[in-house]
């Protein structure tokens, strides 16, 4: 068994972000400066290609400690930022880049990547998860939240699927049918965010996983643009439907 | 030309009720009693069996107008409410509780109901659009927002369509293809509400009524649950809609 070991800590506008790892996953866990005792916890899963502390994770995670309250925390998935990568991830990273390359859709050739990542990220996040309820702070008692669009999501509906402690998760820009079955076994409420007009993802495949969570609350939310024009204030709402389903009031933004 | 003739006036809760006719259109203008002039201005159009004041638009209008110092316009559609019914109108609403009786799915039915309604309403929601904007405290520099599901987006997307002045509109509940055409026409910023599991649309023509948009700002909010399960959430979420494009800050809901 694991425990959580801090590496460093910064401040700044009142989030206080601690690295950390947990066995030889290092991780980033965000807080507010004022925080109460057992606040919800988010867990925040990165995309392909970037790493816990990616633009897209970091300005969320303020906007969820800022808004809410929440604490937030994020990993590297295997191979990715500050892990290294074996000949098995490198040979798949250029397949990726080649398709990339060549503007052919991505679903077809991200589904081996994230099938193989989820295998090892899901026992990852479980031993995360166990480690940051044994702080004083956060507890057994912290609600807990999951947030992962695209490579985010191929990890955490499988995650989602096999953890009761997620209580809520905002999903998104991916769909593909080696999910499906794991989507059927979700019942927590459920955002999940389309872009009308990606041209990596099929936007068919998107609707069916939305369609196979078996959430009784859920909302597609899908906004015209490409994979890389998701509106801003998708992350307000995101903050909203933490805050409904973890328990707190979310502010408005400033 | 018809001057708006305001008949009552009552005052709840620091929103201000105004009825009034325009011709011989009934309709009432809401607004804050400490609302500054050329407040935004909202037009609401009620669905098939409601009237002006049907509690799904008395509680969405009262939202509009305390949650963002917004005038908020409705008036009953022909054949509706405090308005006369023709013989065609008694004809066409036996076919629908005909339909409604026997389970059957309701889109074919009102279509032709829709078409019809729009052809008396836009005209009248133009008018009344004129004499509103004769109000000195609304005038015409107050941006113009249109919320209206189910019929109101039968009467809304055709009016739309053909009418500059509105800057901003929340359709839904609702997918034919005899709106498609008009539905091209329409560029402005676009909020649509489908209910994933509507026992009376059918999903894809919702779909693809959201699909014909032509805005290049447009977001799907689709729900889980049927017809009349839609969520109050999406109050809120169209008052910052409208906010967003009509200029005006929205505040958290009590």
């Amino acid at each position: 068994m694991h425990s959580v070991r801090f590496t460093a800590e910064t401040s700044s506008d009142g989030v206080v972000e601690r690295d950390f790892t947990v066995g030889e996953v290092p991780g980033v866990l965000w807080s507010s400066a004022s925080t109460s005792d057992h606040a919800p916890l988010v867990l925040m899963a990165h995309s392909g290609g970037q790493h816990k502390r990616a633009p897209g994770i970091l300005a969320r995670a303020h906007r969820f400690v800022t808004g809410c309250g929440f604490n937030v925390a994020a990993i590297d998935a295997p191979g990715h930022g500050d892990r290294p990568r074996t000949a098995e991830d490198e040979r798949r990273v250029a397949v990726l880049r080649e398709a990339q390359a060549a503007g052919a859709p991505l679903g077809p050739v991200v589904v081996g990547i994230h099938i193989d990542l989820a295998a090892r990220a899901v026992p990852e996040w479980q031993a995360t998860l166990d480690t940051l309820q044994d702080l004083p702070e956060i507890g057994a008692e912290a609600p807990i939240g999951f947030w992962g669009i695209m490579q985010g999501t191929g990890i955490g509906v499988p995650l989602t699927a096999v953890e009761p402690r997620i209580a809520a998760a905002v999903f998104g820009c991916l769909g593909h049918e080696s999910l499906t079955e794991a989507a059927a076994q979700i019942t927590v409420p459920i955002e999940f965010l389309l872009q009308w007009d990606d041209e990596h993802i099929e936007r068919q495949s998107g609707l069916a996983l939305f369609d196979a969570f078996a959430s009784k609350e859920k909302t597609l939310h899908a906004n015209s643009g490409g994979h890389s024009d998701m509106p801003g204030f998708e992350s307000d709402s995101a903050t909203r439907f933490f805050a409904r389903h973890l328990g707190r009031v979310a502010t408005t933004p400033a």
